[in-house]
């Protein structure tokens, strides 16, 4: 199969968002442009509109093996959780996600069929919040590889940093904290996972509405969690030049983490949950949990002490 | 090296571009944003001005040993060149390329200084065009992995597409055509090849000024030659539903590309050319050549034969 016929495959796994809605039944129901991408894949490059005057933009580069595995997720799972960690990444800025961008490096025995199941994944998740796939590159690779770009507007408003985090502070958080951890910890022992955990390792539900919520709650920093809790809210405490002190018995710790539940929450990444702090006086939702406050100083606390704990380190793990 | 530290050090190399203006002697004389670059790397995504309300973006993955062989190139030039085809891209729809987004895998054995001297060419190649490396992802992989992102604007035009060429206009093209070609011609057959065609493999030279002046002068259709010339306004020519036929006597065939040159203008690709069509009338300036036109039909030709070439295949060379 030469480039061009692997390209076309995978390209049309992406028509029902890029160019048709389909009704219930599954049907083209009509041929319309999403939202945001004018030109899509096909042309030297994609142009994806940025009403707001300027875009937001991210990425990150998968590799197999390092990033996931495919003993453990499907290609469908791959496709949603590597759209979701970047469209969570958008969000985090306070942003509506527009669209995505992937280069894709596909080792030779690669089905075709693995393929359009990733591309599928894809797409479904930018259906999620309205955006699509707009472009990008497919090469040959010695192993899988996905490097995913995702573009974002703002609407105008200004981008929720890591920087803006005074004393006196909020810290809340939205989204679910630890269950991918958990789910590694076991996968990698070599033991079953419960379903509601593996769902969670395979395919991350990041809370989408949060970015925009936050930004109009008049949040005064915001965080896609990854790296950890303990080591995210260290990024807002050292970009802010604050301390963050967490309250342990207001943490979230869910009965299905079991017995490392506090470890999973403070320090997993993966769920694409949102950290973010707010003034003081917000009437916070109920989609958010208040975690803690920012105070003067630096680092982050637990209930007022040293933590001692290690986040994640992409170079060493 | 942690993550955090490997990342700091890199970082610290796009500072000229991101952050500073020097004045002659290399002395940081203001502190100043780029020009498109509102937020630069260090937050969970970049933002980044799209003053013309839409963004143009596009991304290329590549991989050692098959875009790039660091026996052949030094970091240097890899970040040159990695850069120049993404920033083409973006200049091949008409826009002005305003930032960079870049994914690095890194082979644990990496030499920080090898990864320094990628990044000040990365920021140089950007720096001819007033863009910047607006952020990125730095990870582990068994091979050097880049994932190029760039991003641009087109101050309100509408962009210059693969399919807008019509029977009639005139085919033009600006900028080197198989230098690179006839370099990996040479160096592959083990054998040394001149400086001239050696520095044209190391580091194209696009000429970028070329996307807004053929919008200005009109063009019709305007495509990046990366693939080949022939296969390149083979792309323009399906896009567009007509035929090219390619007059042969016309082509530049410099000296220095030896008894293959024809080949290799017609064939090779990474110079990193622009190939355009214009209306008939169009008085193009001596910087395009012009090559042969658009008739009706389907494919190319020179002289109005069938050319039996065959282009650059990513997944099969």
């Amino acid at each position: 199969m030469s480039e061009f016929e692997f390209i076309t495959r995978i390209t049309k796994r992406l028509s029902r968002t890029a160019n048709e809605r389909r009704d219930a039944r599954g049907e083209v129901a009509e041929k319309a442009p999403p939202d945001f991408v004018d030109i899509g894949p096909g042309d030297d490059a994609a142009v994806v509109r940025a009403p707001g005057g300027r875009v937001v933009a991210t990425s990150d580069l998968l590799i197999e093996g390092r990033h996931f595995r495919r003993d453990w997720s499907g290609p469908y799972d791959v496709g949603r959780k590597a759209a979701a960690q970047n469209l969570a990444d958008v969000v985090a800025m306070g942003a509506r996600p527009t669209a995505l961008l992937i280069g894709f490096g596909v080792p030779l025995e690669t089905e075709p069929e693995w393929a359009e199941r990733l591309y599928d994944g894809l797409r479904d998740e930018c259906d999620l919040v309205g955006a699509a796939v707009a472009g990008g590159d497919v090469v040959r690779a010695p192993m899988v590889i996905l490097a995913v770009t995702a573009l974002g507007d703002l609407a105008g408003r200004a981008p929720l940093l890591r920087s803006g985090a005074r004393p006196g502070d909020v810290v809340a958080v939205r989204g679910r904290l630890g269950f991918a951890a958990a789910a590694v910890g076991l996968l990698s022992r070599g033991r079953d996972a419960p379903a509601v955990l593996l769902d969670a390792h395979r395919r991350p539900r990041p809370p989408y509405a949060a970015g925009e919520e936050a930004a109009r709650l008049g949040a005064t920093a915001l965080i896609d969690v990854s790296d950890g809790l303990v080591q995210d809210l260290g990024h807002i405490a050292a970009a802010s030049g604050v301390s963050i002190d967490i309250d342990a018995a207001a943490l979230p710790i869910a009965a299905e983490l079991g017995a490392e539940g506090r470890t999973f929450v403070l320090t997993g990444g993966d769920d694409h949950a949102f950290a973010g702090t707010f003034p003081r006086e917000t009437a916070l939702p109920q989609t958010w949990r208040a975690i803690g406050h920012v105070v003067a100083g630096e680092g982050v606390t637990i209930d007022g002490r040293p933590h001692g704990l290690t986040g994640w380190d992409h170079f060493r793990q």
